[in-house]
């Protein structure tokens, strides 16, 4: 093997980035409703103004604002009612000064009007006039063609997760359907001849895969797919034949498990053992995680994560995410929060450090109590919301302390 | 129509618990990979300790820590090896003082020792004897059995979102299907006659239908499902119709749009044509969506939501969601995060104001934009990621103040 070359996380991922330059996704067109935490794969641009017409926002009469002026409770200004606009309905109605047309909430305005007198402020008098207690200004009470959106607008950029609000834009705009990434596929292997599915009888000696399962969730978290999961026992060939399979069906293969210095060694030599680079990140200076290897084989990329749950995970959401992102242009999101560290912990200077938390609110202050465990503690885990990052210059956080906590 | 009561956020609340106090959603059984979001209907209590017995986490020697005491690189101890444990298997070695026996990383603890000395910390001098380097503690580089995770131990609270972690914790106990709430199932209607769907042509007058989207989009992310949805013209028999259908097929009746008094007049008079309580909350104090109006109709939740999508999505969150809470007993998660208010706000004393913002990090800080507009302005709600609540009982926020903003 090798001499085990530990990189920064940074040059970790400069790596990644520059071994899978020309990797990109496919792109596929959906339904907008389907297209929930979607990442787009185009700008969307309105070819419509919203509204396409001056909308009235509340009941009430079209006016010329200049015919309102000096009007109030005790002198009211008298209008001509000379017509009403129908919900949903054009209008032809050009209005005059001296004239008001009824207008319902959401209803277009006439032409010649530029603001709406509430009914609330007005009062019919007979069948063509009414009287106006206010004075309003223009543009009250309504919308102008193209306020909300103007033909020609970027309403959505190209890398964006699309959310519900957005799903509301795109109906605003007409359109029912988007271009988006297609969800990256993965094929996630647990290796060691102790690990046994979740329905098999447990002997003494094996443990049940746990990292199958968590790390399938975490992908279909972030909007990936899980092609297969699989478990394989510690043999070269099994783990080959599996892995020329996983290769061919999916974008990312996940290797978890091999914490033994054996295992590692299967890892190693089967990412080694196609025709690519093979491993080119071999243990990176981060606490859990170090053992981590990153590779390609076959063009695809494989991450041989350690066995150990917790720092499964972490390796997870600092390279798989962080390389689906690139792959994606995924613009990223502001998914944290600052809280008060409960605890002093110590981190190991010259390793960036990821500790879970768990968050809690007491008398309106944010707390984070992390959380320990000398292995597993898979219960401790599941009790954690998010966590923090010590830097590699750091030696740790002290209590009282306050920090960024990124969310899980 | 009844004259218009305004409540409190409070009351309002309060008495759509207590209009429900007897519907629950179904429970049924899923994968634990299905479980993903979803709501636990039970307690999940382990039936098995985890690990099951006494875990190496390391490579070495499995050794009574006693022999190692006084040992240092100069003066080692001799230890005999007994024998070798394999990964994955039982042994019945048992270890006296003085013995040995080599243990991977995750293999089993033979009965007799209590600390693991790291290969890095021996040295292999025949193939029967060992020095020892180092002197080291019970319980060093071992997991006990029942360490992680002890049986009876109460693991996942009913109540509790599924997250990946807890997936993992479910499969590590060898749980393969979990009972949960069944999704909510909603009817999502969208009236007004200038409401048109996503593919008719724009006629000037009328407007696309944007809350029947962004509402399904919400209901999606919240884990519930989209029986249907539809737009119905304002006319009581159409909409009685499409409602009878609604309340048969969803528990969750949304009937959104009616943003003039004729219409609001329909939603209501609509509600109170079944036979049972009607509308029970005509009117809340909160700003945007004073307007909202609660039923109770063949047994079913109904909400008569504002016409204006950013109001509609408000009183989604305040009212549905929490409604959806107190169906299934879920337990809140903390998704907020504190920001330096970037602007003044002012908000109607009386009301409880809900203001959209847009969260932006400068230096190491984060800030939060309120997003403004006269009415629907869908792109600039697509911009926004979460919101600050002021209370009735203050006058608006100050710019430089800093304030919790709830992600949306």
């Amino acid at each position: 093997m090798d001499f085990f070359k530990v990189v920064s996380i940074e040059e970790a991922r400069e790596k990644l980035i520059n071994n899978f330059k020309d990797y990109k996704l496919p792109i596929e067109e959906v339904d907008i409703l389907d297209s929930l935490n979607r990442v787009l794969a185009e700008d969307i641009i309105s070819n419509i103004n919203v509204p396409e017409f001056n909308r009235s926002t509340v009941d009430g009469y079209a006016i010329k604002s200049s015919d309102s002026h000096g009007a109030n409770e005790s002198m009211p200004s008298f209008l001509n009612i000379v017509g009403e606009v129908k919900m949903g309905e054009n209008t032809n109605i050009k209005i005059k000064s001296g004239e008001a047309v009824y207008v319902p909430t959401g209803g277009m305005i006439p032409e010649g009007a530029d603001s709406v007198i509430m009914i609330e402020n007005a009062e019919r008098l007979d069948e063509n006039t009414i009287a106006v207690y206010k004075a309003i200004s223009p543009g009250e009470n309504l919308i102008f063609k193209g306020d909300d959106i103007k033909k020609g607008e970027l309403v959505l950029e190209k890398g964006k997760r699309v959310t519900s609000q957005d799903i509301g834009a795109l109906a605003a705009i007409g359109i029912s359907k988007v271009k988006v990434y297609r969800r990256p596929k993965f094929y996630v292997i647990s290796t060691g001849d102790e690990i046994i599915d979740i329905d098999e009888e447990l002997e003494i000696g094996k443990i049940r895969d746990i990292n199958g399962y968590s790390l399938s969730a975490l992908i279909k978290k972030i909007g990936g797919e899980v092609v297969d999961k699989v478990i394989v026992k510690d043999d070269f060939d099994l783990l080959k034949e599996e892995m020329e399979k996983a290769l061919s069906l999916s974008d990312i293969v996940l290797i978890s498990g091999g914490s033994s210095v054996g295992a590692r060694d299967y890892t190693y030599d089967l990412i080694n053992s196609f025709d690519d680079i093979g491993v080119f990140v071999h243990g990176v200076s981060i606490k859990p995680g170090k053992p981590t290897l990153i590779g390609r084989a076959n063009g695809k990329a494989v991450f041989g994560l350690p066995g150990h749950p917790v720092s499964a995970i972490i390796v997870f959401k600092v390279f798989v995410e962080h390389f689906i992102k690139e792959l994606i242009d995924y613009k990223e999101e502001i998914r944290k929060t600052k809280a008060i560290m409960d605890f002093n912990v110590h981190s190991s200077p010259g390793k960036e450090t990821y500790q879970m938390v768990t968050l809690e609110e007491r008398d309106g202050k944010l707390y984070a109590t992390p959380i320990f465990g000398k292995s597993g503690m898979i219960t401790l885990l599941s009790k954690s919301n998010g966590y923090i990052v010590i830097k590699s210059h750091e030696e740790g956080v002290t209590k009282g302390e306050e920090r960024e906590v990124f969310f899980l």
